[in-house]
């Protein structure tokens, strides 16, 4: 009988635990699920005939080993900085071990031991990165092993609110880490490729160097760029590349709004704000202006952003984040701008009850093939059920849980620390993740 | 007979040197003058009777200690950064030493162990900072005897070229080091008090926020802020001032040209451009721009800055450093943004054989007195002789002469490290300062 262990039990495990507790009933195999919280464990398995609830500490060794070392499979739900010794104890014990999270340097070094001992290491398994990956090199592969040349790739995710819950000015709302989207851009400039030349955009240009996409049936999005686009050049084999472009979604409109706060200073992380703890909304945003004895703090703001009368969606923007308010206090010591910006945009993006996320993945690829040149577009929308089974949840859990499955089953036969960018691992993931509902929509044509 | 040591016979030394030269004549004293390049320390001496040069590597202590265990008082005018040995090995040896350059946290540290060794430090004693804390104590004191309450301070100093050799439409040229200008303002946010209120600017405004200064006799300047503004409220006795800010003086219009770079991204210097040895100046700013296939670099950069037909003193700016020129070479290897953007800039601001520098420092103080506010401003300019005998090296070396002479003589009574703020230490100097050419002009008026 087959042993998994899930270490973490926070909501994006939701969807995984689910996943395999429903496999166990046919494989007969034991779901173990750890949390420093065991209380969390036990309301995801909720007394599952095949579930079993863990009370640990994952950076204990001690209290790791007992656990760690029956089992067939190891999957880390840990923040990502805290994968490296739950891997390298795994590769140790020879389990294999998977991860939602990015390759880090540290794991990527213990290849060669995880390849001597003949343990599989895969990460990148969740969505963005994840599902990116699977479907970007699913529809390469398949091209190129018709001869295709590629010449030009794009991809955009994007963490969004559902449209039936999409009810503010911004069109956004925080489905995930807030932190991660007030700094989103910053810690150096953004580079890629455009037509074979090198591209490099300041953080305080970065919002205002947007592509419109359309998504079918969805209506018209903007992209900004990652920090990161040019390292997937060689992952993908696009070392020859002329366009590679890797961004973030938001809908039509949010990026230039968002600008304002990148061009206030707002955004900044570097330094902490006097006095931030009996701040009002409105000194906040008056700390970034320059002193005027009469003039109002909306009058300079206007006029700092160069705002003309015509740009009332704008303005509609700021006012509805209370942001004039003198008696909303940011409340927080020793606040950088982003800490007490965030404060003020948790005010009014924070999910209601019902509220439903949603993930949009698009890619544009072109390429040549047999002397004409193609362009297809792929597009991915997956809507959330609640604000606990989020869109997010399932498309970061479910590639995990079916990469779990598969691994057990004995399906892979790859061994080492690598990504899911072979053939025998996206294959079956991307054809399970379309029967569940998580699909690609593809537009082609001649250009 | 007294000794002096000199180390570092580099450009700033000049006036210094001269100075303790032509005293010795009459004091009888020894002014040795020691650099890595004994020649260096030659030419500056020309055989004079009471100058000896010497060749010292002023990092080994072995080589230090013969040289220095004489003296009477030793003159760092090492980089900033080396200071501390020497500093540390003279207050061993009971010696007293002085400094242009900003007092560092390790420097600071020694306080105890010099005064318990009664040995006097002084740094900060060139010219920003230097005759900026003199020029400023001198008047704050005054005024403070007198009874006067301080609401507002602000200073500024410029390193610039002189009216008489001002020819190109930048209304600026390299006097002092190019890479400090290209990546000035950068490494965190601006902060600074006004009327009352904490007041914050991120880098990429801080050349659109700036002041404009009339300079009786030179015209108008526009000053932007420094990033230190408030470490100097301590300093200064103004713990409760409303309004205190330091900034960077430039001639007016110079600002707004150089924030086209800002916005470009071009004074990046934290990460490294692919290809900069072999890339045109005409790439180089085409690679801050979107791809295009055929649209100029000229239009694309005018849209991207949001030129206008009528900014053509901008454009004139711009067209002056060649940045067009498909020719011209970057050529370096791994260049930053900003170390490419200096190669160009150097190309066109390098001072001529005659041409001469300037320094212009100015005041603001408003304060109250005895029931009425007024406002004084206090302005120097120094102009250079020539390219050898600049306004730097005399606004920098002649207060460290006048200082090591009055400490040589005896006549300061203080210990420790610190700053020239003391009535003792800056009123012979500025007295002095002024009978060699170095004075303040004021202009005073009720509010």
């Amino acid at each position: 009988m087959k042993q998994v262990l899930i270490i973490g039990a926070g909501r994006s495990s939701i969807f995984l635990i689910q996943y395999l507790l429903q496999w166990a009933e046919q494989s007969k195999a034991q779901i173990h699920v750890a949390d420093m919280d065991i209380s969390l464990a036990e309301k995801r398995i909720q007394q599952h005939p095949f579930g079993t609830a863990h009370k640990l500490n994952a950076l204990n060794p001690d209290e790791r080993t007992p656990l760690m070392k029956n089992m067939d499979l190891v999957v880390s739900m840990l923040p990502a900085h805290l994968h490296f010794d739950i891997v390298n104890h795994a590769i140790d014990l020879k389990i294999p071990v998977i991860t939602p999270s990015y390759l880090s340097k540290e794991i990527d070094a213990l290849h060669q031991k995880a390849e001597k001992n003949g343990v599989l290491v895969l990460n990148e398994l969740g969505v963005d990165p994840g599902i990116d990956h699977m479907s970007a090199m699913a529809f390469l592969d398949e091209k190129r092993s018709q001869g295709a040349e590629f010449k030009g790739f794009e991809s955009f995710t994007g963490g969004l609110i559902a449209p039936e819950s999409d009810n503010n000015p911004w069109n956004y709302k925080f489905t995930w880490n807030p932190r991660n989207v007030v700094i989103a851009g910053q810690g150096g400039a953004v580079k890629f490729i455009q037509e074979g030349k090198y591209k490099y955009i300041p953080y305080h240009k970065l919002f205002r160097r947007t592509e419109i996409i359309d998504i079918p049936d969805y209506g018209k999005y903007e992209g900004y760029a990652n920090r990161d686009s040019l390292k997937y050049r060689e992952t993908y084999g696009l070392e020859n590349i002329d366009t590679i472009y890797r961004g973030t979604l938001r809908k039509k409109g949010f990026c230039r709004a968002w600008d304002m706060f990148v061009q206030l200073g707002a955004t900044d992380d570097s330094y902490v704000l006097e006095g931030s703890e009996n701040m009002s909304y409105r000194e906040f945003i008056n700390s970034f202006l320059a002193y005027n004895l009469t003039d109002s703090v909306e009058l300079k703001l206007k006029y700092y952003l160069n705002l003309r009368q015509d740009d009332d969606d704008l303005w509609e923007k700021l006012e509805s984040l209370d942001i004039f308010s003198e008696e909303k206090k940011i409340g927080i010591a020793n606040a950088t701008p982003a800490m007490a910006l965030q404060k003020i945009l948790e005010d009014a993006w924070s999910l209601e009850p019902d509220d439903k996320d949603m993930i949009i993945m698009w890619h544009k690829f072109t390429y040549e093939l047999k002397g004409r040149v193609f362009e297809t577009t792929s597009s991915m929308v997956c809507i959330g059920e609640n604000q606990q089974k989020t869109a997010m949840a399932k498309t970061v859990g479910l590639p995990l849980g079916i990469a779990a499955r598969l691994i057990l089953e004995g399906e892979f036969k790859l061994t080492g620390v690598g990504l899911p960018i072979h053939k025998e691992v996206y294959t079956p993931i991307l054809k399970e993740l379309a029967e569940l509902g998580i699909r690609f929509k593809e537009e082609e044509r001649e250009l």
